[in-house]
């Protein structure tokens, strides 16, 4: 029998269908084709990008030039522009404001071989540093309310360039996910004076059913409702609402933790496409109530569809206790 | 500049990009493959499915035989299952509830060379009688909330059979996208006592620039706020909430609304991949205020990537009204 779960934090509801259960093996994907020579975002092709917003390179080494190991340009074909004011506007229903934000690409590698879960456990810790350090930067531009990290991985996850890279988009409205998330986190505090993100870590761990791994601050799980097979959030356990505000052992922590993830990910589906989302606070916004930054990865195996866009719930075909059990044991 | 624009019915924000605008040349696609002899759905075929629940077929045929033309089956992996109650129960943060609903497949024609967008204006007609019926039939079980339609056109909209067909789920709760829905219904009710739908309709035939094609009881539009380039919703002008009653010059009009709006698609586009979704006010429920039903047709020739699933926001880079025009002039 086919069950039906509610996410308890956005109320989503999603159907485990037992009938269409898929083990991994279903879901083997074909290698990727490299395409390094003409790709510019290897090192060596930096005049073939914007200018560099942000770089961690070797002392000595100049700007837009090869030296560095994580880099940060401007999105070349941005969806939001950083110029102008907001200048809202209603006509009839129709309510309309400038496209103001900013658009980011972080490079995540100067190599092109090196695929996401390649890269080595300090390499991670850098990325997650400059996805910090971006997200310390833009809250300063007091018109942006968000900043949202996020990695579309492989073309089924809508990544058009190969090369490993992560984006960025900050924007002069609150995501309509992150709007439902604090409606959540306040209807449970309102319940139990207590944090809902603090509460699924504790009963994650109580039950470990769900667990993929754990270190010292971090616990990585396939989610209660689940919305895709294998998919996974990252949360850290000390309650911080901003990501920004990370402690350097977290980010060793977290840059170990999602090493590890990613890996047995790619190990156990075969390097499927995923996108990986960065939730932290609102920025420039007082909401009332105390966020809690986590990382949630959706690989993305199945065809987002009819009923998926027509209800807004999902159809899941591998529990989540499922997923869990494969990425525990592999090794 | 990009535009950011907001749903007045779900208040959801779209980023109208044009410096990403495609024209419907860069959207061709390759045509699609032809697999009719192994196909379950064929004429002929009709001992592969599970038995037929409803079908128009000529008098003297047998059902689970030849002699249909529009044929009603259970869905042979369905994501709910029809048989018992729901048992709601709570554990931890954790509520479940068994997935009882129904989960049938409307096969639209006999013919597996005809494609969706081919069906002859009867023959469409024949598949809006087909639905209505499924409809007016499913309410009776007082289990169910919510009757969707859905249709999934093309391996990139999540078909898996190539066969002209649609599907139907009823399911025991109301979709988050109709509570969406709802509760801009009643948001605009309350500071205008009137149906936005309604105000929709009226709005557009006041504008033009996004109206695709209007008929004596159906308007076709692309909506203000699109999140898919080239999305086109079909309103009938008469406000009624419920498509089970629909009435039958407008099942007449409505075949041959879709059968222009599809085919205008299918030619400007080369036969896009595209989702349909039937929305209707929910069963056996008392939702406090009046639906308007209607159709919308979601184009899938952008990819759903981590920026939507993060945000629930939708980058598209086809302004409404460039699509309309396209539609407008295709003959």
């Amino acid at each position: 029998m086919p069950e039906l779960r509610q996410d308890p934090l956005s109320q989503r509801w999603i159907i485990i269908s037992s009938e269409r259960a898929k083990r991994p093996n279903d879901f083997k994907l074909r290698p990727v084709e490299t395409h390094s020579k003409e790709c510019v975002f290897c090192a060596g092709n930096e005049d073939k990008t914007p200018p560099e917003i942000w770089a961690y390179r070797s002392p000595g080494t100049e700007i837009n030039q090869i030296g560095w190991w994580v880099r940060t340009i401007p999105n070349k074909f941005p969806a939001l522009g950083i110029e102008g004011s907001l200048n809202e506007q209603m006509n009839g229903l129709h309510k309309s404001m400038n496209g103001v934000g900013a658009h980011e690409v972080i490079i995540e590698t100067p190599s092109h071989q090196v695929e996401s879960y390649q890269h080595s456990v300090e390499q991670m810790q850098e990325i997650l540093r400059m996805w910090r350090d971006r997200h310390l930067d833009l809250r300063q531009d007091k018109r942006f309310k968000y900043v949202m990290v996020f990695k579309n991985e492989g073309s089924d996850a809508g990544a058009s360039l190969e090369h490993s890279h992560s984006q960025l988009i900050a924007l002069p409205i609150l995501p309509k996910t992150i709007e439902e998330e604090i409606d959540g986190i306040k209807r449970h505090l309102g319940f139990t004076n207590r944090c809902i993100f603090c509460d699924m870590i504790e009963q994650e761990q109580q039950n470990l059913s769900r667990v993929v791994f754990e270190s010292e601050s971090m616990l990585a799980f396939c989610p209660y409702a689940s919305r895709f097979p294998f998919e996974i959030w990252i949360l850290p356990k000390r309650h911080e609402p901003d990501f920004g505000l990370i402690r350097e052992d977290e980010i060793r922590d977290l840059g170990f933790t999602l090493r590890e993830t990613l890996g047995r990910l790619a190990g156990t589906l075969g390097s499927p496409p995923y996108n990986l989302l960065l939730h932290s606070t609102p920025i420039n916004t007082d909401i009332g109530v105390s966020y809690h930054w986590h990382i949630e990865i959706l690989p993305r195996l199945t065809k987002t569809a009819g009923f998926e866009f027509g209800t807004d719930y999902y159809i899941n075909p591998t529990p989540p206790e499922m997923a869990a059990n494969s990425l525990q044991n592999f090794h």
